[in-house]
C-alpha cells in the first residue's frame, strides 16, 4: 500500500502535466532566453500595463517607441569596437594605393598591426582612420565593402563572426516587442551606413528604423548616375546629448522605452523615462567575464559609471547579464 | 417604327448602366479628383506595373517608398511659403518683449506689416526672421505656438486656412499609394517640426515619416524635465542636392516614386528616377490662375525652371493642375 506521501508524488507529474496544459501557462514564453528575473518581470509588465485592453496606462500603438543602442547594447563590443576593427582592416586594405602610408603615422602603426600604437595619437588619429576608411566611395559602393567585410571577418577573440555575437535575450526582447505594436529603432554612436548593412538581417530592424551618427555626403550625377558621395567629416554625432536630438530629429516621437549600456545612452534614457507616465527604461550590464565581458565604471569601452548611478536614483533596470540570461549568444 | 440610329440610342443608358454594374468598372475610382489624362495613366499603369502579383516589375513592398515634396506639391505656397507667414506674424507677437525692435530692420518693417521692405534684406534678414521666431523654446513650446498659429490663421488671398488649402488630388495620391503598400514620406524645404504638427491629421503622413529643414537644437534637463531647446541657426537645409542626402540619411533608400514642383525638388526626381528600372517622377504645374495660381520659370515662389527642361528630357511625369485635376482643394 502506497503511504500519502508516495500517492502525491505520483501523482506529481499528472499535476504538472495539467497545469502545463491549462490556457495560461500554456502560452509560449516570448523571452525564453531570459531567467526569471526582476528585469524579466519588469519588461513583462511594462508591456502588459501600456498594451492592455483597458489598461489605465494604455499607449496607442503608434506611439510605442522602443529605442536600443547597438554596441554593447545589441551585440558585443569586446575587444573593441566592430566598426573601428572595420575600419582599420579597411587602412590596412587600401594601404597599397598610398605608399607614404608606411612613414606616416597614425598609418604605419595601424599597418604593422599595432592598433594601440595607431591609436594613441588620440582623436586627432581615430578621426583620420575614420575619414580615411569611410569616404571616397557613393554609400552604395561602401555597402558593398561593409557588407563583403562583415561577413567574412570573425571576432579576434571569439572566432566567430560579429553578426553571430548578437545577444540572443534582446532579439526575443526586439521581437517581443513588435509582437506587441511597438515600432522598434535602433539609435547608435556607430555610422547609420555601417549599420544599415546588417541592421534588418540581424535584428529586423529595417533601414528607415536605423538611427545613428552621419557622414558627409556630396549628392552628384556621375555618368548619368545619380549618386551620393561618402567625404571625409561627420555631420552629426549620435552619442550623449546628441541622442535625443536624433531622436527628435529623425522620429519626431519621444520613446516610451529605451535600452543602453553606456554612459553614451544616458541622456536617451533620461529622455524616456525622466516623465511620470509608464515608461520603461533599462542598461544592459556585462556582469559576464565567462560568456561575454565584464566591465562598467572604469571601461574604456562601453563605460558605465554615471549610467549605474543614475540607474540607482531613478529606479531604472539593471540588466544582470551573469544572472538573468540563460544563453547569451544564439546557437 | 425607330430608327436603327434611334434604337442604338435608346439601348445607350442601358448599356452604360451594364459597364458600371460589371465587376472591373464597378471599383471606385481610387483618384476621382483625377480627370483621365496621361498623368492619371502614368500614376495608375506604374503602380499596376511595380504591384502585380507576376508583373516582372514586382517591388517588394518595403521598398515602395514614395517621397513628396510639400509646399506647391502637397499645399498651396501662394502668395508666400506658409512657414514664412507664420515667421513675420510671431515676430510680431514677440514684439512686446523685444522694444528695440520698433527701431532696427528687418524687424521695423514687420512691425509696420511691410513683409517685402523686412526681406529686402536678403538672405541675413530672412535668417534673422527664422532665427528669432523659431528658438529660445523647447520643441514642445514651438509645436504649441505653430498648432495655435495654424489653426487660426487664414491664407491672406483666400481666407481659408492653410491647412484646407491642400491638393485633393494629392490625398487621394498619398491614400491610393498606401493602399498599394507604399511607404509615402514628406521631404520638405520647410522646417520638420513645423510642418510635422499638421502632417498627420492633414495628410496622413506620421512625424517619422516627415524629414525637413533642421533647427540647431540643444539637450538639457530642466526642473528635472529633459527637454530639446530650438537654439538659432539651421543644422540641416532639405532643399535642392540635400534632399537626396536628407532622404539617404532618413530613409537609407532609394524612393521608387517622387513628386515635386519646383526646381529645389529636381534632385530629388533625378535620385529617384535616373535608373532604369520602372520609377515614377512627376512635377506638379501650376497652371491654374482660376482655381490657384499660374506660375513656374519666372516665378519668385516654386520657380520651375531647369525641372520643366529635365521633365522633357526624361519623359517624367507633368501634372497640368487646370487640364489634370476636375478639384483642386478639399470641399
Amino acid at each position: 500500500m502506497m503511504s500519502l506521501g508516495s500517492k502525491v508524488m505520483a501523482l506529481l507529474p499528472l499535476v504538472a502535466a495539467t497545469a502545463i496544459a491549462s490556457p495560461v501557462l500554456a502560452q509560449t514564453d516570448p523571452l525564453p532566453s531570459w531567467a526569471e528575473s526582476t528585469s524579466k518581470a519588469a519588461i513583462v509588465d511594462f508591456v502588459a500595463r501600456v498594451t492592455g485592453e483597458g489598461s489605465p496606462d494604455l499607449v496607442p500603438e503608434a506611439e510605442r517607441i522602443a529605442v536600443f543602442d547597438n554596441d554593447g547594447t545589441l551585440w558585443a563590443e569586446q575587444p573593441n569596437y566592430v566598426q573601428l576593427a572595420f575600419a582599420l582592416d579597411r587602412i590596412r586594405a587600401l594601404a597599397p594605393e598610398h605608399p607614404e602610408w608606411a612613414s606616416t603615422e597614425p598609418y604605419a602603426s595601424v599597418l604593422k598591426g599595432d592598433d594601440a600604437a595607431a591609436l594613441a595619437g588620440g582623436e586627432k588619429a581615430l578621426m583620420q582612420i575614420i575619414a580615411d576608411s569611410h569616404s571616397g566611395m557613393t554609400t552604395e559602393e561602401f555597402a558593398k565593402v561593409v557588407h563583403d567585410w562583415i561577413t567574412t571577418t570573425p571576432n579576434p577573440v571569439t572566432g566567430r563572426l560579429n553578426t553571430q555575437m548578437i545577444y540572443q535575450p534582446m532579439l526575443e526582447l526586439l521581437d517581443y516587442l513588435r509582437a506587441n505594436g511597438f515600432e522598434t529603432y535602433i539609435v547608435s554612436g556607430g555610422g547609420v551606413e555601417f549599420i544599415r548593412v546588417f541592421a534588418d538581417a540581424t535584428y529586423g530592424v529595417p533601414p528607415e528604423n536605423t538611427v545613428g551618427t552621419v557622414g558627409k555626403l556630396k549628392y552628384d550625377v556621375i555618368d548619368g548616375q545619380p549618386v551620393l558621395l561618402k567625404e571625409p567629416g561627420i555631420a552629426f554625432v549620435d552619442d550623449g546629448p546628441g541622442k535625443p536630438v536624433a531622436i527628435s530629429t529623425h522620429i519626431g516621437r519621444r520613446p516610451i522605452a529605451a535600452f543602453g549600456n553606456s554612459d553614451g545612452d544616458l541622456q536617451m534614457l533620461e529622455y524616456t523615462c525622466l516623465q511620470q507616465t509608464p515608461r520603461l527604461c533599462a542598461f544592459v550590464h556585462h556582469t559576464d567575464a565567462e560568456r561575454e565581458w565584464a566591465y562598467d565604471r572604469d571601461s574604456h569601452i562601453g563605460k558605465l559609471n554615471k549610467g549605474l548611478d543614475a540607474a540607482a536614483t531613478f529606479n531604472w533596470t539593471l540588466i544582470d547579464m551573469a544572472q538573468d540570461w540563460t544563453t547569451v549568444f544564439p546557437q
